[in-house]
Formats: C-alpha cells, structure tokens, sequence
C-alpha cells in the first residue's frame, strides 16, 4: 500500500476500471472538469506520446491511461502534488506508462526542445490573479484556481511549443473566456478544431468549455453535441455517469 | 390585397400574431436561420432603432416589429428582393414602423454618418464565394447564400460602424466559422456576450451559430442553453414550436 499523509484519502476515479485515486480536500481534488477534459481530448492510440500540464494529482494521465497505450507525462508545480500524484500512479500500478515531473510549465519547451508531444492537454487555472488579500488563503487551492505561476497566454505559448505540427492541444476552461482563448489560440498558431460545451442542467447556461486545436492546422471548427451535468432532479446524467464511472 | 410575381406565395409567419410574408422558391424563401436570429436577439423595446442588413424579403424586421415598437430598417441590394420587402411591410400594415432600403449594406455606415443604431442585426451569406461555374446558377439564391457582393469582414466591418458605442450586433452564422467571427468582432471592437448553438437534433453537431456583441464593450461571453430544432421522431421540438408559430 502506498502512504496516505493529513487528510487524503483513496476515491475510486473510474469504478469499472477498478482505479483510484489519492486526493486531499485541503489540497487538491480532482473535478468533473478535469474528468470531462480526459473523456473529450482525442488520444493517440498506440503510438505518439501525451504530455499534461498543470496535472495536479495526475487525475487526467490516469484517466488517460485508460484510454491509450501510449507514454503520458505529467507535469506538476507544486511539490506536494506532485508526490500525490507519484504515489497515485504507483497506487494504481502504472510506472511503465506514466510518468511525472516537478517542474514549471514555462520550461518545459525549452527542457523538451524539439522533442514534441502528439498530445498536450492542460486543465490551467480559471482565474486571473486577485489582489493578494481576496486570495484564496490556502495556497496549493489559490495555485490550482488562480493565475499565480501562469497566465493563460503563458499556459497556451507553452501548449503551442509543446505540441509537434499537427499536433493536438486540448484544454478545459470556463466559456467566459473563449473569445481570449480563440484569440491566443490563434496567437500561438493553434487552429480550434473541437469544442464541447458543458451545461449544468437543462435551461442553463453553460459552465465548461472544452476544446481542442491542432498546431498549424487547417480552419474548420466542429462544435460536438452539448452535454448536461445533472437531471432536473438534480442527478447525474446518463451520460455523464457513463464518463465518470464506465458504466 | 398586394400583387405576387411568378412564383411568390404568401405564408404565415408567426400564426398567433396573423404575420403573413410573401416567399419565391425561386427568389428566396426566408429560413429557419433568420427566425432564430429575430427570437435569439437583444432588442431595444420602446426607444432607439434598429437596422437589419442582408434583409431578403424582410423576415427579420417583420418578426422584430412582434417583439418592439421602436423603428426598423431593412437593408437589400436585390432589387426583386427589396420589393417583395415592401409589399411584405404593405401586406402586414407596418408602413409605420418599417422601412426598406434598396442598397448596398457596405454603403450604409457612410450613409448614416453619426446616425448610429441600437441594435444592427444581420443574416449574411454563409458560403466564401465559389468558382463561376460553382455557384448557384439563380443570381438570386447565388447571391443570398456566397460572399458574392459582402465579405464576411465586410458586414462586420459595416455592422460595427453603424452601431453605438454600446450598441448591439446580433448575427447569425454557421459554426464551423466562430474563430474567423470572434476574430473579426475583436478586429472591429465588438465583444461578443451571448452566444447561442443549434443543433439539429439531440446527439448532433451544432449547424447554426448565434452570437451577439457590444460595441465597445467589456469581455465576459455568455453561451446560453442549445437549442433543439428536431425530435428524435424528426419533429420541430416545442422550442423551435414555440419560437416559429408562437405556440
């Protein structure tokens, strides 16, 4: 068994797939958000490399694991995290597949060179950086939410740099911010091609955005059928059981 | 009674408000894109004015009138179109409220000057212009749905100059083009706020795109809930009932 420290506890991620997961409410849990980035992205099956920023407690590689054979990297700023997410991919017995570095997003075009990814998915965070008393006063959740060490057009330039021509970027954020993600998409050379919109329930507007370019792509963008989180009885969707637990 | 040409006919457009429009199968018959447009947009209730480009035979300023009582021009170079306009405002009794130009819409922002509007709304042709001897071989329907006489960085260019700062742009486009859109709202300073996807049926990729944008305005888009057109008995949904016969 590997260590548990303070409160973290073992959830199953994806129950069908007998997987689980460290988390730590205090630190970091997962969300839906990253879940649905990991059921939207498209993969590379067999061959290719994957590469995944700002990966927390390596929820998204271990999704992702699921779903191709190939090599996924993830990178993790915070120390913390990354020890969870270590001890998350020995939990679930994944050491050939995945891997993790402590590192900063921003180096990693330079540490990587032009040894590029098929695949880069981010899951950044939401929010530009507030004033420091409006802060969240836990800081690995005001790292993991707010702008601190990247900016969006930060988390984007490094996608782009990372992901070999023709390559896919693919990317979980809040729908406020599509008209500055399309832009700096565009900034970075990054053709949106997927997109995905999440509503909470049926009536309202939506509250997570996905989508997905292609390094020096061609235009053409393809917006997929949108997908409700809840009932109006307040459960989950059909479907969105079928991404979280397999069944 | 007013008088048809060749092929025209007249039918309803929204039953319970007894709106009838005159169509030509031939010239052009108003589609489900443009009532949607006139459902989705912001509309100014009792004072300011409104300008549609791209009007055809008048739908959108006809179903407007249903939803405002401030003045509505329609704009349409056709001259075969810009007529049954008229007689579609004569056919209704909305000589007081709506106007027709005969005109180019690229003419329009020099034409009014300072004159400047509340909400412009436009349903531009959707398709870059063809090879000759792929387009349309009727001039008329060529012209409605190519790039024929306005570019879409033309209707937008124009569509931002006519509106107040603050004003609204309301459009309606295919998806596949939202990045060439938001790109082109930003180029002319219009801030995309709401944004609405239709799809054709549950399990369906978006086909009709409606977004809004503020002159001058700050950032922060809305995407509001999909719309269904059909059922999956390929029935209009109550929605889309609703929206087209106001039932």
């Amino acid at each position: 068994m590997v260590q548990l420290y303070g409160d973290e506890r073992i959830d199953f991620l994806l129950a069908k797939e007998n997987m689980r997961i460290i988390q730590s409410p205090s630190v970091f849990a997962f969300s839906l958000d990253a879940v649905l980035l990991a059921d939207f992205t498209y993969v590379p099956k067999t061959r290719g490399k994957i590469l995944d920023l700002c990966t927390g407690n390596g929820v998204v590689p271990l999704f992702l694991s699921t779903r191709s054979k190939v090599p996924i990297t993830g990178v993790e700023i915070q120390e913390r995290l990354y020890d969870m997410a270590l001890r998350n991919i020995e939990l679930n017995g994944l050491k050939d597949q995945l891997k993790i570095i402590h590192g900063d997003l921003k180096e990693m075009p330079a540490y990587y060179g032009n040894d590029k990814f098929d695949l880069v998915t981010c899951n950044p965070p939401y929010f530009p950086t507030p004033k420091a008393d409006e802060q969240n006063l836990n800081q690995h959740l005001a790292i993991a939410r707010h702008e601190i060490h990247c900016s969006l057009e930060e988390v984007i330039d490094s996608c782009s740099r990372l992901a070999k021509s023709g390559g896919k970027v693919s990317m979980v954020h809040r729908p406020e911010r599509l008209v500055e993600i399309i832009q700096l998409f565009n900034k970075y050379k990054l053709e949106p091609k997927r997109m995905r919109l999440v509503y909470p329930k049926e009536g309202k507007e939506a509250n997570i955005l996905l989508i997905e370019g292609v390094r020096d792509g061609k235009p053409g963008l393809k917006i997929l059928p949108p997908l409700y989180a809840l009932t109006k009885e307040d459960e989950y969707t059909a479907e969105l059981k079928e991404i979280l637990y397999g069944e």
